[in-house]
């Protein structure tokens, strides 16, 4: 099925881009109430299952063994900016393991925070693994490693313990064969998943409602998307989607991104969950998508969707700070069961 | 009608994201040669056009009583990386004339040169204008109002007369009438101008067979193509498309990019021009669609296609700077005459 036409991009009065893509609302039943696009399509979900790549690092014991808190957890679940108060606590963990930063295999890039890179530059040192937007993942990877007594520098390999676990975690929580979960590599170098959408935002209704995990795992799942909206400034930093949506979200709605244009959104109140894949990859028009898509189904309040305009109808600025667009989405999604979801 | 999938995305052995457009291709008679897409896609030419928008530097004579030299020229062209070669010709051009490069009004951001940035920060230095990408273009405007004996410090308005000179020479070489391009701001603060992408492709198999235009205007249009050619580490920057695109295309061939993923192309051999949309405005896809474009029609070597293999089917890296994936692209142009095109 070909994707569907999400989000517009205004330059004055005119389209300039267009940007189409994939949407599935699931309910923690597994029904698939609304779609756009082709709900089925199989997606990499990145960074966006990170919530349920922190599973095991609790199951383990790992997190209490190392007294994992709260604002911990969230940035395991983290794409971080790579502020201070990220990278802090990343060397706080991993210090409290007896690890030491150098472990951390997930590559450089410049970081989101563009005071931390000239920080940086203006100190005369480089780059380093720990500011990459991953560190946060690969802190609890290698944390968990160290628990289980695994080996610390291969953790990032796929048949690695570690990586083998997070599998299987997804498998079971998206109730999809592990088998046919594809795998790639992602862009911090570990294994990314590849499952049709409409899984994914079942995986994240459960996230939502665990009840049908069991009651150990759901007390975990719990803890995990607790600390994300307790601590929402771990999930991205200032500024950033994640962290003003679950700010303004009073506990009830948790999302995470992933790179390549993917949301996933848990709604605690419904156990409704939500799965984005915008088809070329701009993760510009995914955070238009999500909130137009919680509107739609009446799962965000008014006030909230005021308080998040700049992320749900972006200004377009010039090299001026002039605003000369906006980001519109454009979209109805379609109704896929007579289901009532609507509870507002 | 709807945009044609151009680039895939790969991921490891997955699809992971998909690229959609429209290309136009026309030869010096205004025939509609292929196509792919919606040909008629009225967009935004963004940065692509500069090469006509030299045309006034020179019609006026601003070129010539400020010996603009070719790389000058080639610089007017530019969206370049701001490195030192860049901007030291800008503040060059602006010398010979008596300006100071505080009258650049195209805004700041952070050039491609991530020397240059660092450079700059290391020196607890801000960023100006003069780094921005667009300086090149923005000095030709202000040396063209300086000869004219016109206002400078509003240059960039779209009254202006330095803009309404650009405004012509756009409605003329593609044969378009003024009061149907549409207008916008652009990400350094002048007007953009949107037209049909069949337009635009015209516009470049003028520029690149320019004999329609009449004596005079054509040996300006050559003189800009040619400095374009002659040096186009102006035009971009060290590893940058349209750089290493006419370096090997041995005086034959032209290309331009513009923000969100516009592209134009215009081959001297066979007053062919080629124009490049892609519908969700990500510049990655616009050089395999260029170059796929190119290899379609006959109009690149083999061996120039090997040279540029990194920009025709370019590596998708992860921060260990691992290869994890790559770009191909995957479209047939729709051929739209009988014409004869592949001289090869």
């Amino acid at each position: 099925m070909v994707p569907t036409k999400l989000v517009d991009v205004y330059r004055g009065r005119r389209v300039e881009s267009s940007h189409y893509g994939h949407v599935a609302v699931v309910n923690a039943e597994g029904q698939l109430l609304y779609s756009a696009g082709d709900p089925y399509r199989v997606t990499y979900a990145r960074s966006a299952v990170k919530p349920i790549q922190t599973i095991p690092v609790v199951e383990t014991g790992a997190a209490d063994y190392y007294e994992l808190s709260n604002p911990d957890l969230s940035l395991c679940c983290a794409s971080h900016s790579g502020e201070a108060q990220h990278t802090d606590r990343v060397l706080a963990i991993l210090k409290r393991a007896g690890i030491e930063d150098v472990a951390l295999q997930c590559g450089t890039h410049i970081p989101h925070a563009q005071d931390t890179y000239k920080s940086l530059i203006a100190a005369g040192k480089d780059l380093t693994p720990l500011y990459n937007n991953c560190s946060g993942k690969h802190s609890g990877m290698l944390v968990t490693a160290k628990f289980m007594g695994e080996t610390l520098e291969d953790y990032y390999l796929p048949d690695h313990p570690v990586q083998q676990r997070i599998l299987k975690a997804i498998s079971e929580v998206t109730d999809f064969p592990m088998e046919k979960i594809e795998m790639g590599t992602d862009g911090c170098g570990v294994p990314v998943h590849a499952l049709p959408l409409e899984r994914l935002a079942y995986g994240f209704a459960r996230m939502a409602d665990p009840k049908s995990l069991g009651e150990e795992r759901a007390k975990v799942v719990n803890r995990i998307t607790t600390a994300m909206m307790e601590f929402p400034e771990m999930v991205g930093g200032t500024g950033r989607f994640c962290t003003d949506f679950m700010k303004s979200s009073n506990g009830r709605l948790f999302g995470k991104a992933g790179a390549e244009g993917v949301y996933l959104i848990g709604d605690r109140e419904t156990g409704i969950g939500i799965a984005i894949k915008i088809e070329d990859g701009n993760g510009r028009a995914a955070y238009p998508t999500a909130l137009k898509t919680l509107k739609q189904i009446g799962l965000i309040e008014e006030e909230q969707i005021n308080s998040l305009m700049h992320h749900y109808r972006p200004a377009l600025k010039n090299a001026r700070q002039e605003n000369i667009g906006e980001l519109v989405p454009s979209f109805t999604l379609q109704k896929c069961s007579s289901a009532i979801v609507n509870k507002n």
